[in-house]
């Protein structure tokens, strides 16, 4: 496994640099971006070179890193006004991604709580605190995957939605984190991925994935996924979630309700696996979860080719909720929430 | 309503010519096919510039007609070699459409039951039989029109999925149909429209047809359809149908199974619209319908540019089977099948 690229690695010491897969081009081509300076990270997650909020948090670390290369050791106040100014502008790569403020913030502590020390102490304990990030979120990963391969010993045959793997986070992923982790565990699941419209990512970077860690995986589209299920398939469904309320309703890339409602119809289990990070206790239930509308033009011209009349109306909504009666279980890296009450979702995440 | 382009029209008499929409095209560009001899026919046919089993079948009918063209009246037995010649060249044009084969028949009964006709009026009762093909394929669409819009009389939204509409057909169509008869008889239904992966035939052909009538129409991914009816948005769902069991199991376009399920799930009516000719009472069940299986191309490079990784394995059913007890009823000419048992079935249609 050691040639598998990671999807964000950090290549030698505090003069060294961000490696990134270059996720635009996949699944077509694997490119990786050497980031030495933070414009270039600043542009990657622009361009969405590098996506998935704690991907973007770990990767906005690392681009603190390079980006205080440019400061010599010998003065602590040039480092900090350049600190500053460094942070300040990879916060405006992505004004949407609650990790990289997270992220940044976390730095801006340490930075501020350490203001004794030399320029060049700060600038290794900035790389140690990025590498921290990462791991951690590298940990929270493995740690969803035990969970989540422990739900899974009796099934051959599992259906996943959307990408919820190492390309959005560190290494593993969450749900896709399952099924790499049984794969480490002596049990090769056959994953179906959906392949999840309008933007593909099941297609184009679930399987992709898969198909590094060899891990045999059948793209099928989205309206397949009830025949699939019908025909015996599959005999567990695990996707990911974005923001999951007090009572475990879970919001997620649209499509996921349409499959939990049919792993219901089937008798399937259908589990979500999320850190703990993806809860907001202060929302009761998903009525309050707003549902963002994306652009037409994302159904209408998809892939570079016009497919439908011009000025069809469109209806676009990028989530859906998921109501916790449909959910089986949620996997988290503190331990599994089953059955899915707000009762137990308190007692794991509160 | 007199300027709405026609799926199949003939122009002229006798020495007249068929006119098609290149449904190719379609939906960006809207262009007619003048068809004046029997190449242009097998052509439009081959290519898919005309599909659908009723329509296939009446553009061969006068395909037949524009072939004998070439031939002059003097000479009945060289009529009689042309045609045979014409029919059996237009029959290779689509080794598997039934109604191709049905409609060629249809005519070499008639030419061979009138053989004392000169072959000037041969030639005009072939047209004639064509456009009987034709006007009769165009009423039976009408009957499913007016006993489905019966069904739909408290209902403001509907949705559809693929494309069973008059592009397939003579004019209306079959779960088009409804829709289309709602509106003649004042009642404007507001029509969400599954684009119908992998092929689209929803967003390219249904959204357009609905549009072309000004009925309200918006097209969603297939994987949002349960959000819509989630939301309220439709109180019925319509689909045609390629075969329905004698027990009114009914196979049609992939993704049709799944919405039964989850209309069913949110207490939704699932209606079948379909002709006779699509009932096969020879087999008791859907179970032995065989389900086609189709090329991984048309998943991971459907837009025109590669979307997923190279040699992923794909699942691509074309067809799914819906049990019956899935659908609430199912509307044929003849009337309604409410409720679908095989008595029932067998009583309309046996």
């Amino acid at each position: 496994m050691a040639n598998r690229p990671e999807t964000i690695e950090w290549i030698g010491d505090t003069d060294g640099y961000l490696c990134l897969i270059d996720q635009t081009l996949l699944p077509v081509e694997l490119t990786r971006i050497d980031c030495r300076d933070a414009e270039t990270v600043w542009e990657a997650i622009k361009m969405l070179r590098v996506r998935g909020a704690p991907a973007i948090g770990i990767a906005a670390s690392y681009g603190v890193v390079v980006g205080m290369q440019t400061v010599d050791d010998s003065d602590r106040a040039a480092f900090d006004d350049r600190f500053a100014e460094v942070a300040d502008y990879l916060a405006t790569s992505r004004p949407t991604a609650v990790n990289l403020f997270w992220a940044l913030d976390r730095l801006r502590k340490l930075v501020a709580d350490n203001s004794s020390l030399s320029a060049a102490d700060m600038r290794a304990k900035l790389l140690d605190e990025a590498k921290a990030i990462h791991a951690e979120d590298r940990e929270m990963c493995h740690s969803i995957g035990r969970f989540g391969a422990g739900l899974l010993e009796n099934v051959s045959g599992v259906l996943t939605h959307c990408n919820a793997g190492g390309l959005a986070t560190a290494e593993y992923g969450t749900a896709l984190s399952v099924f790499f982790t049984a794969q480490d565990q002596g049990h090769n699941l056959h994953v179906f991925v959906d392949e999840t419209r309008p933007l593909l990512q099941g297609a184009r970077l679930t399987a992709w994935e898969l198909m590094q860690r060899d891990i045999k995986a059948t793209l099928i589209c989205d309206s397949m996924a009830a025949q699939v299920m019908r025909e015996g398939k599959v005999q567990a469904v695990v996707t990911g979630a974005d923001r999951i309320a007090a009572n475990g309703d879970s919001a997620n890339k649209i499509g996921t309700y349409s499959i939990a409602v049919l792993a219901k119809a089937h008798g399937i289990p259908f589990y979500i696996a999320a850190p703990s990070s993806t809860f907001d206790l202060a929302i009761d239930s998903g009525d309050e979860i707003p549902i963002e509308q994306r652009a037409a033009i994302e159904i209408t011209n998809g892939f570079g080719k016009q497919t439908a009349p011009d000025g069809v109306e469109v209806y676009n909504p990028a989530f859906d909720v998921t109501p916790a009666k449909y959910i089986a279980a949620i996997i988290t890296e503190n331990g599994v929430i089953d059955p899915v009450t707000k009762e137990n979702v308190v007692a794991m995440i509160g």
